[in-house]
């Protein structure tokens, strides 16, 4: 690869070659981040020839990207999700350039599609024929329905609690899954040791320093969308860390080869009952394990694994960090859906959510370039979404919603009841 | 609009000066058309022109599209999904040039979405502040998401065995939502009676004669990403029959103005449990109402409203029926996912479903171009695809999903009984 240096450990700074083998330190077992030659990117890429590609996906900023020479990408088109100017959302909370970058519009409905198409394609780099990973979710069907359509097996480990919607998907794409009694971190461990065993490509994004390389195409697409300027503030939820950190590598990568001119702040929203990342933040004190007591699956993460980049991540960026109630996740699905016609899952939904909030308290100035990542699809949690929408067994009845016999003497009389026309 | 000449009944030819008001035919009854002034498109559009355009969705199109002068698009980012050529699952079945059409990528997860981009920006035009359809659920999902995005207020009403994903999906996007005890005929019944009587927008693609024209853009979709080449055969399931009949008008148009040479033949693919149009087409009789006996909600209409469109769809371009049976969809929704990383619901996998026993009964040649449009995205309808994978109710156990703790031991074990690794 031309376009990148080494693998370099994030904790003690031991240099490798960048390879399919190199997952973390060998010497202090740091996590590993990809070093780019910014001087050769910067004699190969600038704002027209990317303007004149017509490859809309990640592939379209290749120079920054690590894929070997030769290498496959797989058949999915993954990235390019729209960035939608939201206006009458930012009206209700009182901003006035809001912007929501929906990303549960990728092929298997979430982010978590970028990472693992670098996965996908690393691994037949690799002559792997089996990729595996243990995810909440997301990473994981993202991974089988890649390996699917590329034409490798796919060994995910999910714990229980995993919403029926995403482990559906995974058995559709025709994955071997292990569904975990225990937590996330039983599950994480459990994969390790089988994928130590198996000799499978890992694809767990805490171990994988190749990842994030994918995830930060969503913060290329931003700043294209946005020509080429960098916002005042992006917002996402976070989980393990992963997403986070390769947002800011990203926007950091752009900035060194001089496609922007300035750097974002950013947001990272966590769900009050599991926030360990923000609490570092805000304690300046190390990551300590939490519980996970959240509805948003994909960031129930008590124990994160890519902590101490989502830690630099914030820290570098002047970030600003901001914990949400369930009951205000499930009213910024509510608001997304209703004021910008965007369907998020909770954890999608958690960044908008913490805006609401930023935007209340005033952390965020009214006329700030705000981007809101809605990191996930509302269809992949149904379960959730009745929540927001008022239809779980435990209130049958939301506000809008009429069951009525085929009469239109009734139908008006339930509009006039309720004052509907 | 300059590139509209008339909207025609296609049963009695009577003209009318196409226009916001226009609905169906005030002689007849009938359904219309929009005639377009082709020579004046020829003189505006060319492949050059297309191929040198930068907006990636429906809207490309705009000179194929009944949009008045001044009608404000949308916000939500319509169309150009991705043509997957997909070889893995042509050898399977037998095809050597087999495509996917991933519609489920559409904002609210369907087709649907492109005609419901017309209604809405229609709307606007003639001054509504609310849109009303009645919808098996992805017409109505992608109404109510669409004019959500748009600042408009939406009713839908829809059968009470419309699946609950689909239903959320509607709550959260904020519509007002009739949930009526009784089938789609008794459903469509009663939204015409209130939309005549609140006067407000009226999206029911049966009555409409724009949506067809949004649902068209599919079309023109495929053979741009051919390379302005038809494909031999297009298989799609078949419900109220309007989609058909759109996909038949696109490649028409682009017949029409020159920029395809030649014309597809449609495969028309409905369950064998609800065929009334493939019935009528094999009779060649007109079509009589069937009962509603398939887990594929969004085909599943005894009584098509646009029956006569999509029998004049198939019968001009020479198609090909085939009714699959529910255990056949089901089939091709695992077939799908497992080779082409594709997660489609009932509906949207029966067109491929139909592919497969095309390809068997040698009806489609193995060298033909053949692509399938997948209407919707698989997670709309999650107990289906529990179905599809063996994991619901009644089989506690799809044979790639393992329940275990936390335990190397237990997973070797496991692996060693089912001979996985």
């Amino acid at each position: 690869m031309k376009n990148v240096k080494a693998a370099v450990c994030i904790k003690c700074g031991a240099e490798y070659a960048a390879g399919d083998d190199t997952y973390t330190c060998k010497k202090c077992g740091g996590v590993l981040e990809i070093v780019y030659d910014y001087n050769y990117i910067k004699s190969q890429l600038s704002r027209e020839k990317l303007a004149a590609r017509k490859n809309f996906s990640i592939w379209r900023y290749l120079e920054l990207l690590p894929l070997e020479e030769g290498s496959r990408p797989g058949p999915l088109r993954v990235g390019w999700s729209p960035l939608y100017k939201t206006d009458s959302l930012g009206e209700t909370i009182g901003l006035k350039n809001l912007y929501i970058k929906d990303d549960g519009l990728n092929p298997t409905s979430s982010l978590k599609d970028r990472a693992s198409a670098i996965a996908v394609a690393r691994a037949f780099h690799a002559g792997k024929d089996t990729v595996a990973c243990s995810s909440t979710g997301n990473a994981a069907s993202s991974l089988a329905g890649g390996a699917a359509a590329a034409g490798l097996k796919s060994v995910i480990f999910v714990p229980e609690r995993a919403p029926q919607g995403k482990v559906t998907q995974l058995l559709i794409f025709g994955a071997t899954v292990i569904s975990v009694r225990g937590n996330y971190r039983e599950t994480f461990r459990l994969s390790a040791e089988a994928i130590e065993k198996y000799g499978w490509y890992n694809r767990n994004a805490a171990i994988n320093p190749y990842l994030s390389e994918g995830k930060k195409t969503v913060s290329l697409e931003i700043a294209e969308q946005l020509g080429f300027k960098a916002p005042d503030f992006v917002a996402l939820s976070v989980g393990d860390g992963c997403t986070i950190a390769g947002v800011w590598k990203g926007f950091k990568d752009l900035y060194a080869v001089g496609l922007i001119d300035r750097l974002p702040r950013l947001i990272s929203v966590q769900a009050s009952g599991c926030c360990p990342v923000n609490r570092a933040i805000e304690q300046n004190a190390p990551i300590e394990w939490m519980d996970e007591n959240t509805l948003a699956d994909s960031i129930a993460v008590g124990a994160p694994r890519n902590g101490e980049k989502a830690l630099a991540a914030i820290r570098e960026s002047n970030g600003i960090t901001i914990n949400v109630t369930d009951e205000e996740i499930l009213a910024a699905m509510r608001l997304l859906g209703k004021s910008a016609g965007v369907f998020g899952e909770p954890a999608g939904a958690a960044g908008t959510a913490g805006i609401v909030k930023a935007a209340a308290l005033k952390t965020v100035p009214a006329d700030a370039v705000v981007v809101s990542i809605v990191t996930g699809n509302g269809l992949k949690d149904v379960v959730s979404a009745q929540k927001a929408a008022g239809i779980d067994s435990t209130a049958e009845g939301a506000s809008n919603l009429l069951r009525i016999a085929p009469d239109m003497k009734l139908l008006t009389e339930e509009f006039a009841k309720r004052g509907i026309c």
